[in-house]
């Protein structure tokens, strides 16, 4: 089981952090594979050696954070007491880590999306709708055992899901909250979305 | 005083509109001035005689998209009763009904805030933090009344306003929802992450 808390270890290879860090400052379509090999200390032969085409490049950053929010996700639900709202908070807590943690990844992964191709994109599509189904059946879970009191628990989930993509864009490292703390804050925040009854 | 929930006559003018729609399919670096033009059914030089650059294009929908989300946010704040929480209901139904009818525009405004430079992004930011401090004061009006139990208003309030944005992510005109009903059902989420007491 992978620790679904701990970030320390990088998800990109060197490459594809510089290419990461490349798309955050000049997008996707503003950034060219010369820019891209320069960020990654290679010749533009030696980046095509690697990757076949910018689009590919994306692709894989894509692919990459999808199937690390999916891993991070199923072992947060597993990690502890099966009780709904233990398995929601677990959950929401894993969903605003990973935005905090990688929100240039999240970032990219989501504004970019138009510029994934095909399959990719349609790759990109069903990840985001797996991810998005396992927090709609564990809010419906905590609605079935009277926890949350929505009416609208396919509405809250989305709402929820909102929120925590959402850190991808505000979150910067330094700043008044750490991880952890976004993830308490944010975390109580979703659940009254959700109609936690107050305390 | 403006119709804030009034969205029948056309923000943008026929040029901008095509604009818009090309960048929603392409992206802003994805589009040529060239298929600027022939969307707009102009020649090149014609789409220069309104406007120096596609950057510039960029820029006045954005400016556009913003100035009409603050008129409307500052009619609907003055049009009734002023107890906070009537104030916090039609400020949060107008960011609902402005990001369902214009998703194509605030998704936009949003996802290529990059490619806005200089005074044009500054002008975004302004912009942006105006209408966050706006509602920020709204909340805190309602936390300060009793009426909302959130610990963190501006933790709350930056929430909000995710979900808010988030429907320009999702919403389709034909789907389930229409914006009147987006308004009605996510306007109550909204209050309920701001730690509104469950009925």
């Amino acid at each position: 089981m992978i620790d679904w808390r701990d970030y320390d270890a990088p998800l990109l290879s060197p490459i594809l952090q510089a290419a990461l860090d490349s798309f955050v400052t000049g997008g996707f379509h503003g950034t060219s594979i010369r820019q891209l090999a320069g960020a990654a200390g290679l010749s533009v032969p030696g980046l095509y050696h690697h990757f076949a085409s910018k689009h590919a490049i994306l692709a894989e950053i894509d692919r990459l954070a999808m199937e690390d929010l999916w891993q991070r996700s199923v072992a947060a639900l597993a990690d502890g007491g099966q009780e709904p709202t233990a398995r929601f908070d677990r959950l929401i807590e894993c969903l605003l880590l990973f935005h905090a943690h990688q929100s240039d990844l999240a970032f990219i992964a989501f504004s970019e999306i138009r510029a994934l191709k095909d399959q990719h994109r349609y790759a990109h599509i069903a990840a985001r709708d797996r991810q998005q189904k396992l927090l709609d059946e564990v809010v419906e879970e905590c609605v079935a055992d009277g926890s949350f009191t929505t009416e609208f628990p396919r509405d809250a989930s989305r709402a929820i899901t909102t929120i925590c993509t959402g850190v991808s864009q505000w979150y910067r490292a330094g700043g008044e909250l750490d991880p952890a703390g976004v993830a308490e804050r944010y975390g109580e925040i979703c659940a009254h979305a959700a109609g936690l009854p107050m305390k």
